[in-house]
């Protein structure tokens, strides 16, 4: 009943990640993935198509059905409480379901996710709860980080640097701990933590390097130095960039760079 | 003389991020821009062509300039001393200058990068040397960690994950304190390292759920855990990925996911 020589079922799962948002960051392989499959399924809030679902709509072949997984609305309920966890658990569930029902009967789904489908993405909890049961494929994405460094012109890492990615969520005193131990970090879920994490950078000596870049690789992204934005107003989606590489062989030169590099950038 | 209306030489360069070995993990953008580039130039080793140039290869139209960088061979000399690091500035000088007569002359110059331009990338030595006097873009790439875990099937971080790249130069205590401290991490440079960091999971009680990858998006490609692993021979490319998203509302089911999916990869 379960056919497939090797037990899993006949339909094949495919995390696709799509970029950071401009659509030409695309892979080869995300464009021919979409393209091949037979069902399209994409995260998005009620009433939104989604960032995804846009960036792929150019590729997709006629007669492709798409698969809205509508995240529930859970604005009252706090993120740790037990009730938003259940909540979230059982959408998931959900998602997972219907994909399922796609798989069994015996379709391509690919399943989208903004940035790489493995890093932080909403696709890890459909994959955690279908690649047990069925054949899965992942298509790593340009991160949304990567998108946000290489659009301010701030090289972030190299040699032996410690890259850390921090949410921004953490308390100010961890935030200053991890921002004073590491060379390089991005500051990942701003939103309303941005004072905080403000806070916590001049705590750490650190404010002063610190990159703001908001909507990354889109066309209307903005890009200047966290010194520089006057308010503490900050989309959840926004990150701040700590460029490290300070003690490598051109240091001199890598000081120069990011502040052309994000003047010419800024709004 | 320097021409261009904004102060800038006529020239553009381009540093594109070619992805993490599998060709068709380029952006579309990538693709475009090494199509549209007069001369590619890539960095590769006396006598061999390099990754890069291979996976841009199809790409070319004909009449496209290659420009090889070839690193001086450094072998007799300690990472750490004057000499390398002198021998090292000597070589990216060099290279900017030939890159920069490209610019002089009015050209577009892609410089390739495997990866991602920016995340520990030899193209930024570069960047650093020519963005203050050239119009530059930077195309982001697929990282070769995003390429690992998800040709793993490791989901690597979720939610409030502190995520902590490492190189694996670092010191032995050092190593271990960051394993502890991270929720998530990947162990980059690899190579003759791999005993060191061996231990140091071990001392931080992560050596359980380490994932060994080599090669990571080649076709050729091998994945299996750390533990699985019977030798301590790793090329220097090699990483190790110990992924996080413990605390996930999924936890049961993710704790089931890489032992599957590394054994459906596993030589």
């Amino acid at each position: 009943m379960n056919g497939g020589m090797n037990g899993h079922r006949p339909g094949r799962l495919i995390g696709v990640g799509v970029g950071p948002g401009d659509p030409e960051l695309m892979t080869l392989k995300a464009v021919r993935a979409v393209g091949e499959a037979d069902v399209v399924a994409h995260f998005a809030k009620a009433g939104r198509g989604g960032n995804a679902r846009a960036i792929v709509t150019p590729h997709l072949r006629p007669g492709t059905r798409l698969l809205p997984l509508l995240y529930p609305v859970t604005t009252e309920l706090h993120r740790h409480s037990p009730a938003y966890r259940a909540a979230i658990a059982a959408f998931f569930d959900g998602a997972a379901e219907a994909v399922a029902a796609e798989l069994d009967a015996g379709l391509t789904v690919a399943v989208l996710s903004e940035g790489d489908p493995f890093f932080y993405g909403s696709y890890m909890h459909l994959h955690v709860r279908l690649a047990p049961r069925y054949a899965v494929e992942v298509i790593p994405g340009v991160t949304g980080m990567s998108g946000c460094w290489s659009g301010a012109g701030a090289p972030i890492a190299q040699g032996d640097d410690v890259l850390s990615v921090v949410p921004g969520t953490l308390d100010e005193a961890e935030l200053a701990r991890r921002f004073r131990e590491s060379d390089a970090a991005v500051v990942m879920k701003l939103g309303r933590n941005l004072p905080k994490v403000r806070r916590a950078l001049a705590a750490a000596g650190r404010l002063e390097g610190a990159i703001y870049v908001e909507r990354g690789t889109m066309p209307n992204a903005a890009c200047r130095r966290l010194t520089d934005k006057p308010d503490d107003t900050a989309p959840y989606f926004a990150v701040v960039l700590i460029p490290g590489w300070r003690s490598a062989v051109a240091a001199t030169a890598v000081e120069a760079t990011p502040p052309a590099a994000v003047a010419r950038l800024a709004p």
